[in-house]
């Protein structure tokens, strides 16, 4: 299947491809490793619904390095995953290894089972892998009247406040919120002042990097967007200690700590690499990846209704704040990845030459056209 | 009883007192005012529990604010807090226009009750007043081996990314979590660059804000400490769009939808403010300030032993982080306030000539000496 246009973004050429065409190829790149139907599918449609919403970091860029840790045997396509310790409103998962895009949905779906029975659930997940993007399992929450919040430990980038050592991942935190006629507010953010996807757009640019988003190996402030590669590290979240870089510090090493250290996972800079062909931490304290996911009844605290109504009120009176000089208007979470989804699914999805490349590489594997 | 000694830091006089010296005055003002024994007690720890820690701007400093809300009758002395809504793991407070140091307590109890009960317990508040740190009652949960959660929205004074409009409070967050040999991880802040306090102590010295903390009334870039009397405005954690404001922004409006749109408390733009000489919103859409609480039993997810043991570990790797050139060590959340908390237990706290003066004028309100 040939992509129907192609243009010229940036510097970067892009082709576009459909939401379909993408679907189709990555489950049954999903399928070609063992994963069962079911399997794929969630995988499928969690990996991309970072491409639909714009987090292109996240999606299919990331599918040849899914196969290449399921070639290192770091992956198990046929995880048992399984509950190894429980209250009435809390779980310990063990992923058994599994793709994180799996075991993740079937984790929040506890905390969402949890919730129904005692009016909140809170799963802590070991034993993982990535996960894709924090918002999608957050978001599964809303069609039950709830609020859902999705985290997860990854490995290690960031340099806590005064230190050049790599100690925390990007630890992304999604919080979702349904309102009524307005659209559910939707935050999914990295804990450090800029995800590393942005970084490697700026890679693939030859682009600098705005100061305060990395340092170099002597925790001097960097522009260098490929200082990673240089013993540099992120920051976190307020880039220095001035500008509060130790709160997002904290935060990350919160969902650190919830993630990784309550369910059994490896924690910090033990936290398993994402490329295959980086060895794994010696030392691990603990087995995979951790998440952490949590689900709260709207009626445990009010009647959903009524709630729902001050949401939209929340929504509306925010939307209505005066806009500084220069812009139009004030955002809530979640609008710009609406916006990019109702585009996406209309004209399509753009996918950069280097990972449509890599996209056709990882088909030649199993013999599937892109 | 006079101060035992006083002296000149930086530019501003200030008096030592001893705890006993401030507890004893603080907890005759609150008997005065009409509190119980009991509630007098407890508003008297959390509140001097910010000047011990060395969080001043929420402790004395603000105690003839409360009182000079109590005689708006914006402080009810007497409240009878209750449970209006709840499930197993959850319940709503509604805290009859109390102190917040009395109210808020009394709900993280009800979140720990929760917690023994079914593994974690979260608690939203409605019609409350402003709580001190969020720090003391998120660490209530330590003794019980559980984590503690603690956050409370507040009057507006940050506005939203690409606003110029007061929105927000700085709306802290504080996370707790329990070690074996190692001290507690406490994370405590506000979901600004800068918490208000901070901004106080500028506008004492006559000095400057670092850029990035406030913005003038048209959201231009400002170094002007009182710049929020000029309509200007507190900036998210973040500072701009281009260093993630916008994380900073969702934090804050999460905190200010768990607290107070879940509870029925009022939310947003239409937060109560402190000073009790600003008017009341109009139209406001709930009662009071709110807050949320959450516990989570540790042995909830693991042992608390074996979680115990990790935490060390967690902690004494990151203690052992390199550190950036010049700087001497990396620390945890908490390690400044445990620092300050073991100084000033010894030495005394000091208190700027102008709340030394303050205090005085409630005094003399109540025939108390300080």
């Amino acid at each position: 299947m040939q992509p129907f246009l192609f243009y010229i973004a940036t510097i970067m050429a892009e082709q576009i491809f459909s939401y379909q065409q993408l679907y189709q190829f990555t489950e049954k790149i999903f399928l070609s490793i063992g994963c069962s139907q079911q399997d794929a599918t969630t995988a499928t449609k969690v990996l991309l619904s970072a491409d639909v919403r714009g987090i292109d970091s996240h999606g299919v860029a990331r599918l040849s390095g899914y196969v290449r840790l399921w070639e290192a045997k770091r992956i198990n396509a046929n995880p048992h995953i399984k509950i190894i310790h429980q209250t009435p409103s809390t779980a310990t998962v063990d992923g058994d290894a599994g793709l994180g895009l799996v075991v993740a949905p079937h984790a929040m779906q506890i905390a969402i089972d949890k919730a129904k029975q005692v009016g909140t659930g809170w799963v802590s997940v070991g034993n993982s892998n990535h996960f894709g993007i924090a918002g999608y399992h957050a978001m599964m929450a809303l069609e039950h009247d709830m609020i859902g919040i999705a985290m997860t430990n990854a490995s290690a980038l960031v340099a806590p406040t005064f230190s050049t050592e790599k100690m925390l991942g990007t630890n992304p935190i999604a919080v979702v919120i349904p309102a009524q006629h307005q659209p559910p507010f939707v935050a999914d953010f990295a804990t450090t002042t800029a995800a590393n996807g942005k970084l490697e757009i700026l890679q693939r640019k030859n682009a600098d990097a705005p100061l305060g988003w990395v340092q170099d190996e002597n925790g001097n402030a960097s522009t260098d967007a490929n200082i990673l590669k240089k013993k540099g590290a992120l920051l976190p979240l307020g880039s220095d200690r001035e500008h509060g870089s130790h709160k997002g510090y904290a935060l990350g090493s919160i969902v650190d700590i919830f993630s990784a250290v309550l369910s059994g996972g490896s924690y910090g800079p033990w936290a398993p690499p994402f490329p295959a062909y980086v060895p794994m931490p010696e030392n691990m304290p603990g087995k995979g990846l951790g998440h952490f996911f949590g689900a709260m009844r709207i009626d445990a605290f009010r009647p959903t209704e009524e709630f729902k109504q001050h949401m939209d009120n929340w929504i509306e009176r925010f939307r209505k704040a005066k806009p500084a000089a220069g812009f139009e208007k004030v955002l809530i979470p979640g609008d710009p990845e609406r916006e990019t989804e109702k585009e996406r699914m209309q004209n399509g999805i753009p996918v950069v030459e280097a990972v449509v490349e890599d996209l056709k590489l990882v088909g030649e594997k199993f013999n599937i056209e892109l």
